[in-house]
Formats: structure tokens, sequence, C-alpha cells
């Protein structure tokens, strides 16, 4: 049986994860329907509704069952879901006193919206696992940077210093709140099945709404109020929430990318590609796979969405669209997070580096701390001017800024050179960087703590 | 100026909702943009940061404001943000020693992103106001037809009978659900933005932390664990569950269009568009209007989501490309609303004709609760076994079920003809359609007592 | 080896065509690889780049080469892709001095993308013949039916008549439109790939140029005027015109099953899926089945639009993005390629429905025909006033209009009851449908001819 | 009137392009749609369908119709669309006898698709141009910058050199290739709309179908075989054509961004925006501004293929969901294509710093070419190692490769320093680097002769 539904065994194993695709190929999508199957059998001989040695039965074939994906599949299209095969080769198996009993009440479309539901609990367990992991790298880099420099970059230049520990904490807080969204929603949302044909239970007298709880405690999964057929804001929550995991990761590896250019150097991957014919090359392989990967999560959502129309009471083709869409999604989120998780926990910070990319500009990210120290003496304004003149003087020139201030009387009349090399040591000039930091450490502690 | 951004007088009154539009124009984003500036400077005397003085002139300044959007668009080019000149008019406004005091140890996206939560924070409040509206239109329908009988239709085909209540409790509880999500999204997500020009608020020393926070409560909105210029998780999570929604609406359209067609008639629009060359048809306007829009969203949700890539410390482009997008969401998902809720309050139910329409298959929606009824004397498989056999024998001849059943001396030996016409009773055959719309009213009720 | 990527083998069934899945799967990427290396090895060969012994070994090694997707698949993690390794066990398995002339001047992304075009332009091949297939279907339909009256509905209400040899003929001109699009972008934009480490052949003197051209003509594919290694146009143009074929194609599942509804039952699929509880049931499976492939093509088309802006030479992830994109696109417009194909070739039309679905309204279908027939007498204002006015009358009094015409002295001075039969005749009503049927079966049979 | 639908004025014209916004606003709508209706008359004039006098009344009330947004909008809700009030303001505007001929025979979406197709063609002219605008800088550029050695850089690393002209020939045949598509998508593919109620033209008779060739020639547009109401195969592909735009677009603004940042230094903005705060920035705002509105087409042409599946004779939704989308992508391609000519004609290019950038790698770039040289001594197998030890030696000791060959006795058995110098010139290894430019700039020329 394949390990994963929606991937190929040649490119598969460089956008997926093996923990989150054993939980979501056509194994566990079988599982989680058997589940369903077996849990009705349960709940439904506790209830007094199906005989209990009918139950034993059932629940036996099931816990011996071997469904071979292939063959359902090729028996799904005449009745458009492989739940009717399914069905049917269990009917086949059991007892002729059990056969009536197995799939009392259901419909296919309880049994597939239930181990979709299932499949996504099952595989959110090791991607929220991962994201953890990242969030711990992140927390990790954000210590032991606390207080090293970066360039703060915008726009695609360089702007004021800022640390790489405070990149580290952005990163951080947005992992965090991701995964607060995505844990609410596999805690909160993802939810039972259970309808029969056309949501009314009718198949089951008025024997039918108790059982919806009932089978919800058995699984472990949301009780719902109604069977939500075509109510499918708990898939769209779900893809919105893997969207914005997506979302975060993809500005990780994104930034990744950029540190990691020959021209900045200041991070590289420990294992990144190399390549013979160009030995100097270290490829950012995990970042721009992780890059790849999140690429393809917003177009799925939209999938989603747009497929949130059902029809009455059981769409007609919009369900059927979400089941290997949301494979698809839980999938590639997956890879992401083990790709993120693997090029934080093995990134090499070249410190030194970073610091030397700050004076690139010859002091010019700090003229805005040389104006706050003029300006008691020159007016706010008096000082902005001055230091702007002298900002480009220095570009024209060829200077630094160092140069350029102390190169100029007026400068100097109100700042002594120790002054002026004060006011140009980047470290005293990243504000609330530190105190945010610890705002995050503080914050990711509390999610730890809960 | 415009009421709205993002719309055009010929096709806008079409997709939008005045309410909403309001809240989302260039006025509305100019007014937030003030707010912010202001709010700063109040804080920042609080603090003794910015002099009373100078607080003051900027808080009156802003107060007697009357910004030109297409002035201010048109500078915009130059740095690329709106931001930029609105602070230079300001300044022009004030006296020279206020000057240098607005704005302080800002940076535009502080603005703009702080605008951004505002405009969505009180462009929700319609929006949610709409759906609530939406919610007591369901609730009154899932009342009012609580037991009204409709033909139950799955892949566009009758099914099983249910109620037109449940159809609409199914509305209901989606549209309930959906709004729980967006009115936790306006509580807990629409943060104030406070970083400065690299996130550090470098230009306040460590003086800019505190700051965060009470300008988050000057502006009645969450106070952010750092600044989040490259965090996007709010404005996705904000995107996603408008699509919710947007998803909710175009259920309902769906199946109000379905039941309105010629052919079903079961519902129509009390003012549903004419036409004088085809007087009779009755089109059904609303439905249409909120399908159009509702197909729009999807495409902004993942335009939101594929923009999450921030580079560094403010992102070269895809922060600018959440702008109109954001706006532009909660427009269509405002005109989705009043569209719905309009729909839903003028719409004619014809529970006659529902009940003709469940008899067009002359009873065959009832044939598997006759052969509930044969099992005990056939058994389970001997009952479905000759009621499938009698069912394809009245199609083949055209006759009711009841017709055939009653023909057929198997039948007749286990069932009286009183027993055959309350077999084929539809309103016998609706499970836990009442206690289900009893669980979604109750629901409902939690919800408004909260 | 798996039959196709991006798949799996309980749900690819239903969404896949076994022709087009054994192009985009596994194996047919790799054999499109070896296709490429085999070809540059040969035209290098002839010109004198490469020893002619070198190339006959790398050939022989080639074509007894059988990779093991898997393998490659878990070995590529490390540079990114799976042709690092795949070249590495050619050259294995290539004597010592054959060895340094496999893949010679190439690059990764030369294979990878010449393999794309190879996959696509041989997926296209049943993809277009099963359009044509369509298309077929469509003109044996507009053929057939070229007079048979069907109501013609806008907006969900029936409007005037037309035929349903119109309907059919407007999916062909679809169809057809799609399919030339198709076409063109298979024999215009498919290139080969070939520009070495950064699009400069530089391992190749000023030798490499030529070799483009050579290589084209080698495989089958354009030759294109650069390497084109970050200009994607020719993908987007491949998505978008297998976004427009999932378009057309949506259109007329959409179609199907509205006529298929149980109200309408104007058609049915011969084969429809069935169910043992619900034998009334026919349940369009195939039109369900192509709605639900259909609506998952338009996200992906905007991950590959989305994916265009590949940096400098080679991309960090947009590149790697498309792989497994593409190969689903291919697979779901094969897969809804071939249900509408059995759809239609199956479709049980029952004109006597059509015609008694026609006469629903009570004639209120031809009321522009009566004014028309009235305004030489009345004027023609005065003729709409009197009709529209009968109308309502009709419809408030529960008449057919010919009962509410015959029964108005001021309409039979002008016409007899034999004139206002006339009239209402829809036949007399469908002004150019059967000229347009015959345009388009022309333009059909033109196309065929070419 | 405002200029153009779908935006706002205060961000607008960071998006749009005033020439093109003028051709999608209300303004630009309304004409198109007078223009259908006056083409109209005039040809059913000249048919004798309409009488002469009507048609010059309906064309000089159309010639001095000055129709308002606004007034149309808001009662355009009634009916869904402002074809309704429009036409019916026309009619009110004429005399007596000519208000039945006004807008005879079609129906609201004859006129609105034509309109969108007018509008379309007529936006497409200085997108067009503007395109043409772009191609002749990329031209330019690889003119003026045939040599000029630039790194190749792939996945975000230097590879081998390459010159700054082949990537601008880069850029230029991405842009030929996308305007040819998007030309003959605007000759061949934007058609009148003339079908009536329903696609029959049933209130003209048989006189119908000529009046299509007839009107589409008096506007100028596409005759097309049938009313294609439902078949949206036209938009689909002019949205996909725009989409590829957008794509090639935003690559050339992805490269511009990565170049000018500030540790690479390579091109600049001649006129970027600038801060006071920070003098030393020159923020590329034309590429970010680029890079923001490209963002955000592909969920456009997403929205588009989504809403191909129109039902029967007219869609209940997805129609309507057409017009502002249509409009919005061409605006924003139109604000691209703008702010891309304006960004590449004022590039300041610093091929200086290009040269120094290439030396950042100690000439490891060049480490292929050298053991190419080594080959026939040392075999290509024996000259890769020595060469790939030697790379490794000099990262190690921080040497050059030139200084780690230079010392190395192996090496300097072979060759001498001169030809070691002239192996580690990167402008010997450009490959057909030149050959290439002079495709691309051959193939343009051809283009411009057509």
């Amino acid at each position: 049986m394949r390990p994963s539904s929606s991937t190929s065994d040649l490119f598969g194993p460089l956008f997926g994860d093996p923990l989150v695709d054993a939980e979501v190929g056509d194994g566990a999508w079988l599982r989680a329907m058997l589940d369903f199957e077996r849990a009705l059998a349960v709940v439904q001989a506790h209830a007094g509704i199906v005989p209990q040695e009918a139950a034993r039965a059932i629940v036996s074939a099931i816990d011996s069952a071997a469904p071979d994906p292939a063959s359902l599949g090729a028996r799904a299209t005449a009745s458009g879901n492989p739940v009717v095969p399914l069905v049917r080769d269990l009917a086949d198996a059991l007892p002729a006193a059990a056969k009536a009993y197995v799939h009392h009440g259901a419909t296919s479309q309880d049994v597939l919206d239930t181990a979709a539901s299932l499949v996504a609990f099952r595989a959110l367990r090791p991607i929220l696992d991962g994201l953890a992991g990242v969030a711990d790298e992140c927390e990790r880099l954000a210590v032991a940077h606390r207080d090293t420099l970066v360039a703060g970059r915008t726009l695609a230049q360089h702007a004021v210093p800022t640390t790489f520990g405070l990149k580290c904490a952005g990163w951080l807080v947005a992992v965090d709140e991701a995964r607060d969204r995505l844990d609410a929603v596999r805690a909160e949302r993802l939810a039972v099945q259970f309808g029969g044909a056309a949501g009314t239970l009718s198949a089951l007298g008025d024997a039918g709404a108790p059982l919806v709880d009932r089978l919800a405690d058995e699984l472990g999964l949301v009780a719902p109020v109604l069977p939500w057929h075509t109510d499918r804001t708990r898939f769209a929550e779900l893809a919105g929430a893997l969207g914005s995991v997506a979302g975060v990761l993809a500005k990780i590896a994104r930034d990744v990318l950029l540190m990691a250019q020959t021209e900045v150097g200041e991070v590289a991957e420990a294992d990144g590609g190399t390549s013979s014919a160009m030995p100097h090359k270290r490829n950012p392989v995990r970042a721009v796979l992780v890059t790849a990967t999140t690429r393809r999560v917003p177009g799925l959502v939209a999938t989603v969405l747009a497929s949130m129309d059902h029809e009455h009471e059981r769409a007609a083709g919009a369900w059927h669209a979400e089941w290997e869409t949301s494979s698809e999604l839980l999938r590639l989120v997956g890879g992401a997070v083990r790709g993120t998780q693997e090029l934080l926990s093995r990134l090499e910070v070249d410190a030194a580096r970073m610091r030397r990319n700050l004076d690139l500009t010859g002091g010019l990210l700090l003229a805005e701390n040389v104006s706050v120290r003029l300006a008691p003496a020159l007016g706010r304004a008096g000082a902005q001017d001055l230091v702007a003149e002298l900002c480009r003087d220095a570009v024209a020139r060829g200077l630094t800024l160092g140069e350029a201030l102390a190169a100029d009387a007026r400068v100097l009349e109100h700042l002594s050179t120790g002054e002026i090399d004060e006011a140009l040591d980047p470290s005293g000039y990243v504000g609330s960087a530190a105190a945010f930091v610890d705002r995050a450490l503080a914050a990711h502690q509390r999610k730890a703590d809960r």
C-alpha cells in the first residue's frame, strides 16, 4: 500500500515528510473509514440498535480487514466514491446475520467526512509537533543572537540596525500564532459526521440524533450540532489555518534565502547542496524546497473555499473535490514544516559577516542617531538638515559618515570624536530590540507552560 | 471623497453594501491613518516623549484635517505609499515647534498597518451585524418550517424526505459558526502596529516597547507581542474567516437558486427581477448577485496567503499587495451578507409545491421505509430484495410504488394497505429532522445569550 | 513503478484517465529525462563534441536503464532535484572513457524542463484525442437534436424556447475553441531546454547555441530563441490552456447535472450510479466527477502563474513548485476529458420530457411572440401592454396564456384561435437556432478538414 | 465620472496607469455599451429591420447621451445589471415612433459582453504599447550590456559568469512572447455578442444570424460562430494572457529588486524613493510596486477560470462575477506595464560593481574553466579532482583560486601563470552569451518588422 496519497515516489520526498505522508496516504484514509464503521457498530450495539453479536462480528471483520486501495479505487468509479465497494467487501466478510448491520443508517459521506476529520486529526499531530520544533529552533536562535547586530532591511535596502535575535523572535511569534490557530482547529473543529442519506438519520427513526454525540466520543472527535454534509466551514477553517502556517514558513525561508546569497553570506545551510562543477556553491536546498512547497498552498486553499457551495443535502462535485485537495494540503504543509525544522536546526550563522555588512554604507544607517545628538544644540530641524547635507556629501565623495562628520567644523563644535564614534555604534541604536526579544521569549514560554 | 475604494459607481452597488463600503473607502482609510497619528501623539505626550503643547497642536491639526485622497494618491507614487505625503501635509499645518513631533518614531508601515486593522475592525461591525441578521432569518425560517416536508436531494437527485426547516437550520449553524470565527478574529487578532523604521523603535531609545501597549489601548485594538511588519498571520486569518463566510453564503444562494428554478418552484424572491419581454420570469436576482459576489472571494484570499512571504524587516511588494485586496475582501463579503439578508427576508416559500415535488417519484423515496417494515417477516435482505424488485417494476410500468406494493401478494401477506400508506407517508420518514432543528435553534439561542 | 505521479490508488481512478496518468507518472518523467540525456549525447556526437564511442555507450546505458523512482526520490533531497542522482547512476553504468561525456554541458534544469515539455507533449496526445471525442459527441447530439425543443433557461428560470441541438452546438464550439488553443500550445510552445549552469552554455565554448536547435529537432520539440530557465511563459500558457479546457467541461457537466435533476429529468446517464437503499436514484456520477475534477484546476493554474517570478538565472523554489503542479494539471484535465466523453457518449436524452417542461409555464415563454403578431394592429407598445396584462392575468388566475388570450375580445379581434395556437407553438419561436447549429457544425467540419 | 472602475483615488495611482484606467472605468464601460446599441441600430436599419428614421433617432440620442454611472448603478440592483436602466433611459429620450426599436432583439448580456470585449480591446491598446516600450527598454539594455559581465546566480548563489546583456535579452524574449499572445487574443478572440434572450435571436425570426457578422464588422470585433453567452473561453484566454504578462513583469521586478539590494548594488532606480531619516536608502519603488501589482493577478485569473461553469443559456452569478474582475485585471496589468517601463527607462546600471561582485568568490566561479584546460594533460576526471581539491583548499585557507592554483606544482606543470590568469578571466567563460543576445535581438527585430 502506498504510504501517501497525492504524491510521486520521484518528487514526493522533496515536498513531503514521511510522518505526515503516512497519515494522509491511502492506508490512512482506509483505516479512518474502517474506524468509522467500527465505532458505528460499537455505539449502535451499546444503544441496542445493533445486536451485540453482529457488532462483535463487524469489529472482528474490520480488525482483520486488509483492504486493497487499488481494487477499491477501480470499483469506486461506478458509484463515485470508494465507500460503496468498501462496505460491500465488509458485508461479504460477515456472517449472514450480521451483514445487515454494517454501515447501519449511514451514508457514504458519513464515512468519508469522518475519515477526512480523522486523517486531518492524525496528520496534524506530526505537523504540530514539527511546528513546535520549528518554534524551539527560533527560540534557540533568538536567545543565542539576542544582541547579534544585523542590518535591518526594508524594501530590499539597509534601513537601520536591528538584531538577528529580533528577526528570529519575529519568526518565533509568527510560528506560535499560526500553530495556536492550527491547534484550535484540530481540537475544536474536526467533527464526526453522521446524518444518513439526507442528513435526517431517517433509517434510525428517532434514535439517530443521540448517536452523533456517542460516535464523537468514541472517535475522539468533536460532536457537531447538526450533520454538516453541506456546511464546509470546518474544512475551510482547516485549510485557512494550514495556509497561515505555510505563509509563516515561506517568510522564514525567504529570509534565509536572502541572507544566504553570495553577496550577503550571513547564513548558510550546514549541509547545503553542493555541485562538483561549482565547488563554491552552498545551495540553500532546504530553503529552496520550503519555498517551493509553500508556494503551492494558497491555490489549494482557494480550491477548498471555492468548493463550499454544496448543493442541497449532498453536493454534486464540490464535496468530491475536497478529498485529494485536503490530503495534498496536509502533505505539503507537513513537508514545509519538516524542511523548515531541518533548515533552522542546521543553520550556520555568521555574526561577523552580519557586522561587516552593517558597515557597507559607511555609517549612513546611523545618520538619524547623529542628528538626535546634535538636536539639543542645533534644534531638531537644523540637526537633520546638517546631517542630511553631510550624508549626501559622504556618498558623493566616497567617505564614511564618520569621516564626513569628523571633518566638519559645525559638527565638531558640539560633538567630540568619541561622541561621534558612539553615535555611529550600531549597538547603541537598536531601540527596543532586546526588550522585544524578551517579550517574544516570554510569550513562547507562557505557551509552553499552558 | 469617494464612499468606497475598490469599486465602481456603475457595478459597485450590485456587489457591495453601503454601510460596509463607507468603512473601506478612501475616507475610512484616511480617517484610520489620522487616528493612528493622533493616538501616537496622545500616548507619547502622556509618556513625556512629546511636549503637551506639541501633542495638542497635532491633535488639533488632525481634528481639522480634510485630506484629499486624489492629491495624496498622486503624490504617493514617489515613495510608494500615501503616508509620506499625508505626514508632510500634517507637519506643514503645524506650528514650527510641533513639526518635529508628528509621526515621532513611527514608520509608514506603522500607520498603514494600524489603519488596515482599524478599517477591518470598523467594517466588520456592519458585516457581523448583517450576519446576525442572516442568522435570524435562518432561525425564523427553521422555526416556521420545522415540519415542512421537502425532498432531500443528493447529487442533484431526490434521495429521501427531509424538512425545509432542517435545511434552514443547516444554513443557521453554518452562519453562526462562520461568524463566531469572524468575531474572534475581530476581537483577538486586529492589532496596533508600532515598530519604527525596522521594528526596533530605534528612534525612541528604550522607551518604545511600552508605548505599543498604550497605543493599542488608546485605539481599541490588540497589543501585539512584537511589531508584526512581516508577520502577516493576522490578515491571513482575517482573509480566511471572510472566505468561510463567503462560502457559507454561497451555499445558501446556491440552494435558493436551485429551489427557485422554474421546474422546482419551491421558493421565490418576493421582489424578483422581472422582464417586460418575459413576464413569467421571477429572476432570483439577490441569489444571483450573492453567487457572483462570493465567487470572487477565494482568489482574493489566495492573494493574501500568497503574499505572506515578506522579506526581512519590510516586504518589497507583498505588503503593498494587501491594501486594496483587503478592502475588496471586506467590500465583497459585506455585499454578500447584505444580499443574503435581503434574499432570506423576502423569500416566498411554497410548502405545497415542496410537498408536490416530493411525490414526483411516486413514493420511491420511501422504499427504504417499506423494507424496514417488511424486514421482521422477510428478513432484512429478503425485504430489501423484494422492495427493490417492486421499485424497478414500478418504474418500468409507470406505477407509483404504492400501486406496485398494493398489487403484490407477497407484500400484502405482511402489510395491510393502511400500513402501506403509512410506510409511504414521507412525514413518517424524516428521522431526527425535528430533533436536529431543535438542536440548531438551541445552539443559536445559546450564542445569542452569550 | 507507479503509473501516475500525484495520485492515490484509492481516489485517483475517480479523477484521472489511465492513458494520461501513464504519461504523467514517475515512469514518464524518468523516460523523458533519459530522452534528454540520450538526445544530448547523440547531437553532441554528431557535432564532434562527444566521441562517437562515448555517445554509443551513453545511448546503450540509457536504453537499458531501469531507474527506480523511489531510490532517486530519496537521494534527490540532498541536491533538491532527482537529476543529480539520475546522472550519477548513469555515469556509474558507463565505461570510464564515457563517464565524462554524459550530461555534458547541461544542468539539472535543462533535463527537468525538457522532460516537463516532453511529459506535457505526450500527455496532451490522449487529452487532445479525448477532446476530439468529446467534440464528436457534441456534434452527434447537435445533429440528432437540431430541432428538439427545450426551454431556454436564464438565471435559473425558463426564458424562451431553444433547441437541445443548439445547447450541444454551444458545447461543441466551446470544446473546439479550447482544443484549438491547447493544440497550438502543444505544437508551438513546448520547447527543449538547454542552457547549462547559468544559461550561457559556458562549458561548451561557442559551440553551444547551435546545439539547441539540433536538440529540439532530435526530440520533436520547439527550439527556443534563448534558454528559458527563468522565462516561464511556456508553462503559463500551457496551464492557461488547460484551465480553459477545464472550464468548458465544467459547463457541460453543470448543464447535465441541472437537466438530470429529478424535477427536470431531461437527460440521464445510461449507467448512472444506483443505490440499493434508494432505487429511484440515477446518480449522474460522471457529471459529478467531472465537476469535482474541474473545480480543482483554477487554483493550480494560479499556482503556476504566481510562480513565474523566477530569480536571476535559476529560481530558488518557484521552479520546483511547477513539477508536481503541472503533472496534476495534466492528470486532472485528462480525467475530466475522459469523464465528459463517457458522460456524453452514454447520455440518455428525453425529448418528450423536454417538450413537457416547455409547457410548465402555460405558454408564457411565447408571450413575446404573441405581441409581435399583435403589433401590426395595436402598435408595438400597445401590443406589449396588452400581452403583459394578459400574462399577469393568466398567472393570477391559473390559466395558460392560450386560455387567457382566447378569452380576450381585444385579442380575438386581430388573431384567430388558429393564429393564437401558431403564436404559442414554441417551434415557431426559436429564431436562428437551426442556423446557428449549422454554423457550429460547419465550423467543426472545417476544423476536422484542416 | 470616475476615470476608473475598481480603484481608489488614494491607492489607485500606485497600481494603475492613467491611460489604461481611462479605458476600464465606468465611462469606458458606458461608452462601450452605447456603442453596441448604436451599432445594433445601424446594422438593423441597413438590413431593413429598423426604420431608417428610428435608427437615426437612436444614433442621435446615443451621441448626445451623458449617462450617470451612479444613477444607473443604483437602479441596476433591481434587475441585476445596469443595461436595463440604461436602455430605459435611452428609450425615454427617443420619440415615440423610435422607442420600440432601441435594443431590438437584444438581451442585457449582448450589451455587456460586447462592451466587455470593447473595453478589453481598447484597454489593450495602451497595455500593448506599453509592453512594446518595455521590450524596447530591454533591447536597449541588452545592446548596451551585451558584454557586461555579471555573476550568473542560481538558487540565490553565484554559479558561473554571464552577461547583464543576456539577462536583459531573457527579459526581452519573455516580454515579446507574452505580448505576442496578448496581441493574438486581442485580434482573434474579442468578439461581438448577439444572441437575444436565450441565444437564438428569437425576436428576429430568421433574420438574426446574419446580423452577428455585420455587427462585428461595424464594431471592429471578431464575429463568433455562435452566441457565446455561456462559452467563456474568450475571456479565459484574455485572463490567461494577462496572467502571463504579469508573470513576466514580476520576474523583471524581482531581478531588479535583488540586484538593487544594498549588498549587491548593481542597479538602482534613478529616482528611487528616498527618506530624510535614512539618507542612504535608494528605495526601488517602481520594482516594489510592480511586484505588488503582479502578485494580485493570479488570484483574479483563477476567479475567471473558476467562473466558466455558466448554467444553461445564462449563468446565475458566474457571469456577473466577470465584470469587475476583468476591469481589475486590465487595470493591474496596465499599472504593472507602466511601472516596468518607468523602471527600466531610468535604471542605473553599475557595470563596475557587477564586475567586483563577480570576484567575491575569489575566482571559484571559473573552477570549471580551469579543469577544462587541465584535462588534456590530466584527463577529465583527474583535472576535475585536482581543481576541486584546490577549490576546497582555497576556501579553507582564505585564498583566491588564482592564488591556490599558482601555488600548486601540479598545476604549474601544465599551465603558466598567464594561462591561469586567462582561465580565470570571466569574460572567457560566458559561452554563447553574446550569440544568445544576438538571437534575441534578431527575434525582436523580426517581430518589429512584422
